[in-house]
C-alpha cells in the first residue's frame, strides 16, 4: 500500500471542535556562530509564553526539502502543508504573481517581468532601467494595460516594487515553462522565448508572448529610461489537489503578505483578509474559530530581518510574537505547531538548508522536558529530524484523526 | 523531479579556493558498555584540537546503509562518497583485488582466492592450507603466473597475506557474479563455478575459471600443504559514474592502505601516493591543496584496534590524530567533515551497524554548542540521524555549491 493510501484509509471523522493551528515564523531557524556570539535569535529572545508552551511540547527539527537544499518560500510552504515540494513544482513567475496579489487560476501562465533600458539597436543597456521608482513603474504598467487580450487569451499586468512587475496570460491550452526573454547580461538583445519542453500548449504560450512583445514595446518606445522589459520564470499555475481533498480539513490562511496567502490559495485554502499585525492575525483566528478546522498563520518579519542580517530585530520580532501569543491561546487549539518554512540565518542573510526547529503541542504530544523552544533544545526533542512534508501527519495524529493500523 | 536531478539543477560553480575535506577515522564509532567502563574511545581520548573544532561545528550521527545493517568497507565508503550502497554493489572479489593493490578496470572479473590442502581424491582437507606463511604464498603465486592468458583473456594473480591471494580475469564480454568454487567446509571436493544469473558473459567467465583450474591445479600438484585453491566472491568491477561526473568536484584520495585508495579509484578519485602516517597524509593535503576540490583522507588504525578489541590502542590512535590535526588546519578547508565509514566497537571486535558520529565544520555550519566530538555529544547535534549517502550534499551545501530551490 502507498503511504498516501494508508493515511487515507486510517482517517477518522473529526471529533467536535478539532482545531489544528500551524504558526509559521518565516525563516525563524538560525545558526550560532562567533559573529552572533554563539547565540541564535530564538536563544537570545526572552519568550516566557513560548517557553511555557515548549515545556509541554514535543520538539524536533525538519528538513524542508532534501538534505542541503535551500528552499524558496514556495517549496518551503508546500512542505509544511504536506505536499512533497518535488512533486509539486511552482514556477517563479507563479510565485511572483501570487506575491503581487494576483488571484491566479489553474492553467494561468505567469512571468516575472522587469523594466529595462534598450539602446536604438534594441540592445539591453540596463537590465533594471536604473531601478525606476514604483510610481513610474505603475504608470508604465497602466500604459501596457491597453493590451487586454491577445488572440483568445486575456493579459493581466500588475506592478510590483521598483522596476519589477508581473504579466499573466489567462486562456485555454497554454502552459509553461518557457525560456526567459532576459539575456541575463547587458550588451545583448531581448531573447525570443521558447518552450522548455516542446508541446502544442507551450508553443501557443510562446507565440502569445512574442505577440505581446510586438504590441508592448511600441507603447514604451518614448519612455526613458524604461523603454523595454524582460521576462523570466515563465510558468503556469499547476493543478494541485486541494488541501481539503487530501486531508479532509477546512483550511484558512491568515497572512499579511500576499505571497503567503497566494501559496495557501494554490491548494485551495481560504484566505482571511484584513490583518496587519501578528496580534490581529491571532484575533482573526479567534473570530473565525468556528468556521475552519485548520489555520495557517504566517509571520513574515523573522525572515525579513534574517535576510537583512539584523540579529536584534529578528530577536525582537520573536519577542513580539511571544508577547501576543496569549491571544491565540485564548482558544487553545487541539494541536499547535510552531515552526518556520526554512531557516534564514542572520550570518548568511538569506534562506538556508539548516533544518528548522519545530514544536508540537497537544493533549497527547507529550513533553520532552525541555525548557525552551530553541535550535539546541529541539535538537534533543522526541520528534527527531524529519521532513517538513510529514508535519501534517503528526498534527493530524495529535488531533486523533487516524485510526489504528492493523490489529 | 528526481532528487538527483534536483541537486544537479541547483549546482553552482565553485567559488575560488573551495576545498572539501572528508576525514575518515575508519570504524571510529563505538559503544559504551560495562566492559569499557561506560566510555567510548572518543570519550576516553584527550583531544584538545578536535574539541576546539567540535565547539564550532554541527554534529550528528549517520546510518551507513540501513538501520541495523553492518557494512563492509566497500558499502561504508561508497555511502560517504554519496553513492547509495544498494545501487552500487561491489563484489567481494573486487574489494579484495583493490585491497592487494591491483588497479582494476571496468569489467574485470575478480575472485578472492585462498590456498587449500586437497587429498589424493581431490577432497578439501584444510580450507586454509594450514595458513601458510606469506612468503610461501608469494612463491606459489609466482608459479601460477605461468598462466598469463586463457583464450582472449588476461589472467592477473597477486598474493595477499598468509594463504590469501587474488585472481583477476581481464578481457572482453565477461561478468560476474559467479558461484564460489569453495565448498565452504572440509570433506567436499572443489565445486564447479556457475553464473549466479544466466548470461552469455557470465557463462564465458565461468568457462574461463574452469579452464584456469585445469591449468593451475597441475602446477601445484607437488606442493605441500598448499596443493589447491578455492575461489569466492567472484564478481566484476562495475561501471560506476565517477565522482567528478556526479558532483563536479576534482577529488583526491589520501590513504595508506591499498583497499581504500582502490575504493576511491572505483569512482575515479585520483590516489595520492607516498604517505605512511596520518601526519604525512595531512601534509599531502597541504602539498596538493591547489590541485583538487575534494580530499578523502583515510585513517585505518581506529578500525584495526576496534577489531582487535583493544580499547587503549584505539583511544591512542584518536589522540595521535588529534595531535597532528593542526597540520591539516594550516590550510583550513572550506568544509571539514570528520566521521567513520561505520562503527567498530571494541566490545564487539568487528564492524557494526551503530550510526557513526559525524562532525561538519564550515563558516556556515553553525555551532551546536557541544563541547566535544563523541557519540553522546553528536547524539544531541543539529544534524540529527541521517544516511551516510547524504553527507556529500551537506558538505556541498556548506561550501555554498547549491542555488536556492524555487522562489
Amino acid at each position: 500500500m502507498d503511504f498516501e493510501d494508508l493515511y487515507k484509509s486510517l482517517r477518522l471523522p473529526n471529533p467536535p471542535d478539532t482545531k489544528l493551528v500551524l504558526l509559521v515564523l518565516d525563516g525563524v531557524g538560525d545558526i550560532a556562530t562567533a559573529e552572533t556570539q554563539f547565540k541564535t535569535p530564538l536563544e537570545a529572545a526572552k519568550t516566557p509564553n513560548l517557553d511555557q508552551v515548549a515545556r509541554g511540547s514535543a520538539m524536533g527539527r525538519m528538513i524542508p526539502v532534501y538534505p542541503g537544499v535551500t528552499p524558496g518560500s514556495g517549496p518551503g510552504h508546500l512542505g509544511l502543508f504536506g505536499y512533497d515540494p518535488l512533486d509539486y513544482e511552482v514556477g517563479r513567475g507563479v510565485i511572483e504573481a501570487l506575491g503581487v496579489g494576483i488571484e491566479l487560476q489553474g492553467g494561468d501562465v505567469a512571468a516575472r517581468a522587469n523594466y529595462c533600458t534598450l539602446d536604438q539597436q534594441g540592445i539591453v543597456r540596463d537590465r533594471r532601467a536604473g531601478r525606476i521608482p514604483t510610481e513610474v513603474n505603475e504608470k508604465l504598467c497602466e500604459k501596457l494595460r491597453k493590451i487586454k487580450r491577445i488572440e483568445d487569451t486575456d493579459v493581466i499586468i500588475k506592478a510590483g516594487k521598483s522596476h519589477r512587475f508581473v504579466v499573466v496570460f489567462r486562456g485555454k491550452d497554454i502552459e509553461g515553462p518557457l525560456t526567459d526573454s532576459d539575456p541575463h547580461r547587458e550588451g545583448l538583445p531581448i531573447k525570443k522565448v521558447e518552450p522548455v519542453v516542446k508541446s502544442a500548449k507551450a508553443e501557443k504560450a510562446a507565440r502569445l508572448v512574442s505577440l505581446f512583445y510586438g504590441q508592448a514595446l511600441p507603447l514604451l518606445a518614448e519612455e526613458k529610461p524604461a523603454n523595454g522589459f524582460l521576462l523570466r520564470g515563465i510558468a503556469h499555475m499547476p493543478h494541485i489537489p486541494t488541501f481539503q481533498e487530501r486531508f479532509a480539513l477546512r483550511a484558512a490562511a491568515i497572512a499579511v503578505y500576499p505571497m503567503y496567502k497566494g501559496l495557501a490559495q494554490l491548494i485551495g485554502m481560504r484566505k482571511l483578509e484584513g490583518t496587519n499585525t501578528t496580534a490581529e492575525e491571532f484575533q482573526k483566528y479567534l473570530d473565525e474559530y468556528d468556521n475552519f478546522d485548520y489555520f495557517f498563520i504566517h509571520v513574515k518579519a523573522t525572515d525579513m530581518y534574517g535576510e537583512d542580517g539584523n540579529f536584534e530585530q529578528k530577536t525582537a520580532v520573536i519577542e513580539e510574537v511571544d508577547k501576543v501569543l496569549p491571544i491565540l491561546l485564548k482558544k487553545k487549539p487541539t494541536v499547535l505547531a510552531i515552526t518556520g518554512d526554512h531557516s534564514t540565518p542572520v550570518p548568511m542573510k538569506g534562506h538556508s538548508w539548516h533544518p528548522q526547529p519545530v514544536l508540537l503541542h497537544s493533549a497527547v504530544s507529550g513533553s520532552d522536558n525541555l525548557e525552551r523552544f530553541t535550535e539546541t533544545h529541539t535538537n534533543r526533542g522526541s520528534l527527531g529530524l524529519f521532513y517538513s512534508k510529514d508535519l501534517i501527519r503528526l498534527m493530524m495524529a495529535n488531533a486523533r484523526l487516524f485510526d489504528k493500523f492493523g490489529a
